[in-house]
């Protein structure tokens, strides 16, 4: 059986703190739904703002090949005759062939907030509806607070929805907009409702209560043929429901036809695509297509999942376009450090292997962990392999801080390198915003001239972890320094008692590394 | 209807990536579940490492009130008898009351995996339950990839968990280990299998799918008495079934008793208490306890909302613990303040009231977060209250770290101070393992002959966050120290561009919070 995925990414989820789409980031995610086969795509709020008005006009100039685009707008004001109202004449403006209409179902917000008694409600419910269907539109009714609205008053509720049906909308989307109802209430809900209506019905879930996923799957299962949700489950408050955790569920675990029963192989991408143009940080441990989805951890285990993948892992990752992924940790046995130097080719060389193995539980020991720094973990196994040669020596480092009663402090760093091991000496000092800022701006400045290929790389994120910390400010330092250029993200690690001297560590591997990369002598993949 | 809430976030949450607990974290979080009701703390991994082993020792000093401390281990190993096993002998060496032994249901894993047949598997689950219930342990028994092995051979996963009943068990607990399953072959499962068996059933889900809350709900509402999860939901992969939203849906949404009937209003405090000690960033939009999981849009009249709450909000947020945010105004932590400042009985102020509450606002705006650094909030109130009197000044303090060549650095501090705002000055030197040991030491110097009770004190735990870290280096830091005396532990807060500066603010809190202590002037439960 099929089921419509209705995104609405950019409208409900653009509602969410921080999200903030521009035209074209609008355009760009629109292209890659219909890429993936999504149905039916909410662009915007119709008449709300220049942006979305903007979206519209362009978006015509798309040739999609699948997906539906649809305006959102709200049913017609009190007292104002259909044709009349502006924000339905919005809604005509954005020339969609297809528009969504949010109107009340919940006697409570009738009376008390749009302040109209319950038979206006209907009124403008089918008076919105009729006009857009007189007009040629299709209509997709949004009934809003619709699990509250039928929990308090269940005639009431039934009454919105067939006001929109006899009045043309083709699909009924039973909306969880407080997000508070649970799947048992969802399916007792629909199904009840269902036998009021001759038109099919639809799911729309937020995630108050941490099931936003689960609902809409109880709602499909119940007879619900369209979901409505979010890429990610952005959105206000908790989010709407994630349509990737939706669509991967429903074509993997349940077997329903989603996405033309191909894109469900592109969520990964997706994902991650929607998380740049939204300018947010992956959530490393989300559901199928998060970097940890498919992560594995620890000697004996990794060993099992190598030759019996199914026995550890609930799908194949490429189904959802991810990958497996071995973490070298504290834990780790030969099989995982096998596994993550497959790139290098040394796994026909036992005792080099070995060599890693040992060196790798030795830097463990210390409060090293290569998990998320798999740039300095190249460059161990590459100094094991005695194919490294420094770039550079320090001869010393040294930083100042320094205060005048309550003003900001003072901060200096000096760096004195000898290039290539044995080539001219550097000398440089930097000022900054504090000593590892001082330090990286000294380190560069006493490299760029050597080598200027450093100018197009920068620190993207800077980590600190205080490990063994019974001991107070004694204890060792982890610093995780993430770097950038234009074609790569890598990230390397440091550890030391001294935070001064393990940031040195690691932005000494951030700089090697990049200069390893662009000489091609480290495959460039190591983020 | 009571149900048990087992956490394992010290356990099976500790596996997830980047989370590492100190033993003083597992001792700390162990207390306020205790606080909090729950019933079961799954504390470590018996005999894994040093930490667990530590951990299990020192745990024997905390008097718990409610809480039951389990140690986690394996059946025997193939071929060995129950008494002689490694694990079995770690497990009795924690002095827990309660095991919890986990087992293989899944015939795939006990013949491919394991190496075993399929009879000694069942010997090994009723070797080693047998045996630590002969020598007086509670044994509760983890039955891993449950619903895999019953899907893949019902009879043989049935048997499993019989020879764990026989054997003394007295609960059995059904793993969703891979993550895989949703709630209807959870609920068909349970069921099936409960006719089997004469003792109850516990629920243990993971998030593969997006659904391990509404698994764990599902499996309750099937019969089972015992939900295990972590909270925030921490754990491999894409973690656990998160107690926090588990517990707040069984109270709140379906009428179980959970947590004493009390706990559920501090769910809020739980979750970023564990963040905290984690080093891990909240999630704004957590359902129930995130920042944003009651937030409301600056469009949306805050009276409104004020007027018919239910109306927006699904639950009142103070059931959590949690608050109404009204995203244009920046009135975070109102609540927290007002509970806060209740030692300090300045409710009757309401002038104060908003004093110290623009402050914080000002100082959560800089970076600040009073969530774990209560100390540093009981200054801030005697600051903004007028009844503090610094205990010295700074002229200036200085650091620097120098090395040669790849020699460890040296790191030296000086500190210049005038006593008691007006008093003679001090002026002293000190090295240190790195530039904050350095600084804390010369502070002490400086400080010791005019208040000798600081001699008492030592820094027990010291974190540092970056925050706004995407502008790599110079992002601002929050550095979080934890001092101790021989009566109490309190936290005080630093934030800075510079890591130093943000360092030796939370430093000098540190000390003023001691010296108010010991005078009698701030009541001294800073933690």
């Amino acid at each position: 059986m099929t089921v419509q995925l209705y995104d609405t990414t950019l409208r409900d989820g653009s509602q969410g703190e921080g999200v903030n789409f521009s035209i074209q980031d609008k355009l760009l995610i629109t292209k890659m739904l219909d890429d993936l086969g999504f149905d039916l795509i909410e662009g915007g709020f119709a008449g709300s703002n220049e942006k979305d008005t903007e979206y519209f006009q362009q978006v015509q100039d798309l040739e999609l090949k699948h997906s539906t685009v649809c305006s959102f707008g709200m049913t017609r004001r009190k007292g104002v005759v259909a044709k009349d109202d502006t924000g339905l004449q919005a809604l005509l403006n954005t020339n969609t062939k297809a528009c969504t209409v949010v109107g009340k179902t919940w006697d409570l917000h009738v009376t008390e907030v749009l302040g109209v008694d319950l038979d206006e409600n209907l009124a403008m419910i089918a008076d919105s509806v009729g006009y857009l269907v007189s007009e040629g539109r299709r209509v997709i009714y949004d009934a809003e607070h619709f699990f509250d609205g039928y929990a308090a008053n269940p005639e009431y509720a039934v009454k919105t929805v067939q006001a929109a049906q006899n009045a043309g909308a083709e699909i009924i989307v039973a909306c969880d907009t407080n997000g508070g109802s649970l799947p048992e209430r969802i399916v007792e809900t629909l199904q009840a409702v269902a036998k009021e209506l001759t038109i099919p019905m639809g799911i729309h879930c937020h995630n108050d209560c941490d099931v936003g996923v689960a609902n809409s799957l109880a709602a499909v299962d119940a007879g619900a043929v369209q979901v409505q949700g979010t890429i990610n489950g952005i959105g206000e408050r908790c989010g709407n429901a994630d349509l990737i955790s939706i669509a991967a569920n429903l074509a993997i675990k349940k077997g329903y036809n989603v996405l033309n029963g191909q894109g469900v192989a592109h969520l990964t991408e997706l994902s991650r695509y929607v998380y740049e143009l939204a300018n947010m940080n992956f959530r490393s441990n989300q559901a199928f297509v998060g970097r940890s989805a498919f992560a594995h951890k620890g000697g004996m285990h990794v060993h099992a999942v190598n030759r019996i993948a199914r026995s550890y892992e609930h799908i194949e990752p490429e189904r959802v376009g991810n990958e497996r992924r071995v973490l070298v940790s504290e834990l780790s046995g030969r099989s995982n450090i096998v596994a993550k130097t497959t790139k290098h080719k040394l796994d026909e060389d036992p005792t080099l292997m070995k060599k890693i193995l040992d060196r790798v539980v030795d830097l463990e020991n210390e409060g090293y962990q290569f998990e998320a720094s798999e740039a300095s973990f190249d460059l161990l196994v590459k100094k094991c392999a005695g194919t490294y040669e420094p770039k550079f020596q320090r001869i010393h480092y040294r930083v100042n801080v320094e205060t005048a009663g309550q003003t900001d402090p003072l901060t200096e760093a000096t760096v004195k390198l000898k290039i290539d091991g044995d080539g001219p000496i550097r000398h440089e000092v930097a000022e900054g915003d504090g000593p590892v800022n001082a330090l990286d701006t000294a380190l560069r400045k006493a490299l760029l001239e050597t080598y200027p290929n450093l100018e197009s790389m920068h620190l993207v994120d800077y980590k600190v972890r205080v490990i063994n910390s019974t001991e107070g400010t004694a204890a060792r330092v982890r610093v995780v320094i993430e770097s950038a250029d234009q074609h790569h993200v890598w990230s390397t690690v440091g550890v030391s008692e001294n935070i001064i001297e393990a940031s040195w560590l690691a932005l000494v591997d951030a700089v090697e590394y990049k200069l390893f990369k662009d000489e091609g002598e480290i495959a460039g993949s190591g983020d």
